[in-house]
């Protein structure tokens, strides 16, 4: 059975000795509140619930699954319960402004409670998290009474939301989004249409679900730019804020999938819904980016979440499990065989899980002080502010999203081959980590959406790879004091090589765009991937770093966890940054490689 | 839905153009049956079974799976019958002599009728494929009285087979293996333990199962120098050839597994079983390394067996499903969005699917080669063959084994990457694809177990690197050939420089080894990728070879297949076997760097 214990001693390391979250919130708006104390009893709270509540329901819950029947979806037993507790613990608003009855706490906070409830139970956390993005919505493009009289009880989480975008024929390309929404008298519209892969479009946790839905109104242009967004809410709610009619939203369906079975994914059919507009008609999809920046680095965040997992569940397997013994001689020779942890390849890849999981929690945690700024910006109503801190969070946000799926992917792998056949049965939960962790590189835009997403519009579109030279200067800047240092100098020579590469890459590919547009999508994988490794690089060289300090200058306090930083370090280096070459390498093969063969001769019979 | 069409057009390239098959089958002493006529007929004939028999049981067979009850185990819906016209067909014995029934054709037929049965419902081709690990075992070990009871109806398919090896507490480590057999009065055995995960232990399809058993007599050395091998069947053959009583093995459950849910993964439960001895007593080991030669290049066909499915049923959604507009501008202007085949990282997944399945066809079908002179070796019982056989096929198994499994996960997960979201939901059948992918690298001896089988003892232990010498030679004297033909440079060029590669990275590990024994296994995983990918290389270079002198000489045939093979050819040397840069700089890591971290700083708390 999967065991969850959060990982706190690693989150504060990161918190208060990486990236000094305490003079970070001091400069926040919403910052005052957290202060040290808070913020520990806080973590304190989110892993009991997440280590004693939701990660029991995770192993069964799989199992039973969700049931859907005549329009209605059950939830597997002990969500609801858990459900409740989270409510009574009012930790769907820990971020939220107080004035709709949240806690006004920073936007990490609420990102590390995802990391925490996610790792337990990935599906559970998907009914709260999916309500994270309507809030956001409304938060950003909702008028005052729409706001009173939806958010208390969104932030509160006695009801639910969702995001309705993609439909049968487009998910990515909502060019062919169908959906309409017609006015009626009253103000209101009717919306029309299917949507599908709709996640927490209909369960028995909440009493009103209120779904975000993207339509075309009448005269509406076509493609993109005729996309307006609605609230669609399940349950009409009253002028005195009780809930009136039943909308005429429906589920179809809920969808059979390889895993996440326990988060309901519905089709909803909207059937002349009562619907009310939300920000400018047309304007829909500029909204929609911003909530999918909220996405994606929720789903960078998956990808963490089964990294932690996997790898806390692998390693004491691999200090029980006994099989031959180490090359180098036996290490418990009392014992039938060594335990496997002893063989070095199995310690490559509980070193990749540890190395991948501690870079990624660095890399995110980085990336949620950006969140902190951008969300208090959007309780401000500060458009400049917003814009100034959605444009540095997008240049993280494909990384996170595309690349640390992909790493939880591999770490779930590694997970099931440390069990070794035990590794496919499902008492192991090794298999459940595998199937969950495999939506996360599908939804909220496919590998390839977010590798074109970096390449095409966060690096190349803007200043000729701007955002590259930016992040590498401030990255050589840093190597730059590190340079005479002796425990430093193998990162920092690394690292300085690799900037220098990523630039002369990224111009490379740019001059090659000039005339061979498609290398942007040819390339886009090897860059997204070379990227994602570098930036972990320059994470784990920052860590270590620390870490270095504390061995020499800690005083008494125990060294092992600095220790063990270091060494991890060292082999992040040596064993897993090689990948940028052969990245390297494939990215600037000519799109012709590719292109050039014809549709018909893929397959010739 | 998925489908499946038998790839003969590539099958026959393979076999008639680029690895002279009818030549090969000449020189066998089972060869003369294999003329092209009857070669050509027969796998019409097993396409036929694969694509209108096995293939529309896929899927529906995964969701109903195998059913426990009180020891008995029922298939799902449609396998009986289908198992049926397999035996009437007379196709399980079609490569085993005639003296028992069978058909006398050259063993890499059978491999090639896997590869069908195979891509078309791998859990399904499981039962018949356990039987041929007993039919070989018996064959080659067994005396005529045990070959004369049991062969005939093994190799008609009217019974079937199982490999019993792995216990709770031990799969690779045989040592610790704890199973018993004390003797009867009568020269019969009692067999008692409980052995797991055992494929095809239980199932309804045929009324004999032959179990082939691994247990210690009571005088064993201990390990597995005191491991013997002994034939229990479910039902006693009586001296007439009738079924007698029913033996003390019984099926305890069945496992509840990620995939393969249509494969019967039992628990059998020895009761003082009877069991009789087959070869020498404590030499079971020996024929089990001679099974799992067989048993790792049949797990190698898996690899190739997913691979092929999710290609095939990927191309042609990529050239349906329409997003967004290619870079270089729309291809499908009429459409409301283009294509995917035209995004070329649509493209790239899809060629790495093609490069992967036509590269390790071609892989397979030469190391079928190998096979076809063992397997009559062993008929003839000619020893020192069928050690020269077993030890040329010795470098090859870890690879196609280890490398094409691991390809074969990758290559299920493009097709999912290329559905999307689609991809994830079961009634694309690309999810069980990956699922089933995923018991490849783990059965059979996990992809560690290969890695470490390659480079410790095919690689370093004998003539320190002498197997890659000799191969690299092969190779580079091909390359002689080719110095100057202008087609061929730029994969000449590689290839060459690859050999040199792997000979000094050998010679680097070799030297290494003297002092630091546990590089062997720190080095090993990166080792059997980057062999893998240098091997492929060079067959995509024959294949290469081959497909531009038809282009040039190919009179008036048809082109595209031979362009379409050149192309790809190319797309493999430039944008996948960078990927050995990789692996050749990570292999090199000091295993110091895996093993000095204490065991108990892995996570501190």
């Amino acid at each position: 059975m999967l065991t969850y214990k959060a990982p706190l001693r690693d989150m504060k390391f990161l918190m208060n000795e990486v990236l000094d979250y305490q003079g970070h919130y001091k400069a926040l708006d919403n910052g005052a509140g957290a202060d040290a104390e808070t913020v520990a009893m806080i973590l304190e709270g989110f892993a009991d619930f997440a280590e004693n509540v939701l990660s029991p329901l995770y192993q069964p819950a799989d199992a039973e699954g969700c049931t859907f029947k005549d329009g209605e979806v059950s939830t597997p037993k002990g969500f609801k319960e858990a459900y409740q507790q989270f409510v009574e613990g009012g930790w769907q608003g820990i971020s939220y402004p107080e004035n709709y009855g949240g806690m006004n706490l920073p936007m990490s906070l609420n990102l590390i409670k995802s990391e925490m409830m996610g790792t337990a139970n990935w599906p559970w956390a998907m009914y709260p998290g999916l309500t994270t993005g309507s809030i956001n919505t409304i938060l950003q493009y909702g008028d005052d009474a729409q706001k009173d009289a939806y958010l208390p009880k969104l932030i509160s989480g006695e009801w639910s939301g969702t995001m309705c975008l993609t439909e049968a024929q487009c998910g990515t390309d909502l060019n062919q989004m169908k959906t309409r929404a017609t006015p009626n008298a009253d103000g209101s519209y009717a919306i029309t249409g299917s949507k599908i892969f709709i996640s927490a479009g209909e369960h028995d946790l909440t009493e009103n679900i209120i779904h975000i839905v993207l339509a075309r109104l009448p005269d509406a242009p076509a493609g993109t730019k005729g996309i307006s967004l609605f609230i669609v809410p399940k349950f009409i709610v009253n002028a005195d804020g009780s809930l009136g009619e039943r909308n005429a939203v429906t589920c179809g369906s809920i969808e059979h999938k390889m895993g996440i079975n326990s988060s309901a994914t519905c089709v909803l059919n909207f059937d002349g819904a009562t619907g009310f507009l939300i920000g400018e008609p047309n304007k829909g999809l500029k909204a929609m980016f911003t909530y999918m920046n909220t996405a994606r680095i929720g789903t960078g965040i998956q990808g963490l979440s089964h990294m932690e997992l996997a790898f806390q569940n692998a390693l004491p397997y691999a200090k029980e499990r006994r099989s031959m013994r180490a090359l180098s001689g036996a290490k418990e020779p009392e014992q039938p065989a060594d335990a496997i942890i002893h063989h070095a390849d199995v310690r490559r890849m509980l070193l990749t899980q540890k190395a991948f999981v501690e870079g990624a929690r660095s890399m995110i945690y980085h990336a949620a002080r950006y969140s902190d700024h951008l969300s208090s910006a959007v309780v401000r109503g500060d458009e400049a502010a917003i814009k100034k801190w959605d444009d540095k969070l997008g240049f993280y946000t494909p990384i996170l999203k595309g690349f640390l799926t992909e790493l939880g992917i591999e770490s779930a792998k590694h997970g099931q081959q440390i069990f070794g056949g035990h590794g496919y049965i499902k008492e192991s939960g090794m298999e459940l980590i595998a199937r969950d962790a495999r939506i996360s590189t599908l939804y909220e835009g496919t590998t390839g959406v977010q590798a074109l997403d970096l390449l095409g519009r966060k690096v190349l579109l803007h200043g000729g790879g701007k955002v590259v030279r930016d992040y590498t200067t401030g990255i050589m800047k840093w190597c730059g004091e590190y340079a005479l240092d002796k425990d430093m100098r193998q990162f920092v020579w690394a690292l300085t090589k690799l900037c220098a590469e990523w630039n002369m890459l990224t111009a490379r590919l740019l001059l090659t765009a000039r005339k061979d547009r498609d290398i942007v999508s040819a390339a886009s994988d090897d860059f997204l991937m070379y990227s994602g490794y570098v930036m972990m690089a320059y994470h784990w060289a920052r860590m270590a770093a620390v870490a270095f300090d504390k061995l020499k200058n800690g005083g008494k306090q125990p060294k092992e966890f600095y220790l063990a930083k270091t060494q991890t370090a060292e082999f992040y280096f040596e064993k897993i940054l090689p990948r940028t070459s052969s990245h390297a390498e494939a990215m600037t093969t000519p799109s012709e490689v590719m292109m050039k063969m014809d549709i018909e001769h893929f397959i010739i019979d």
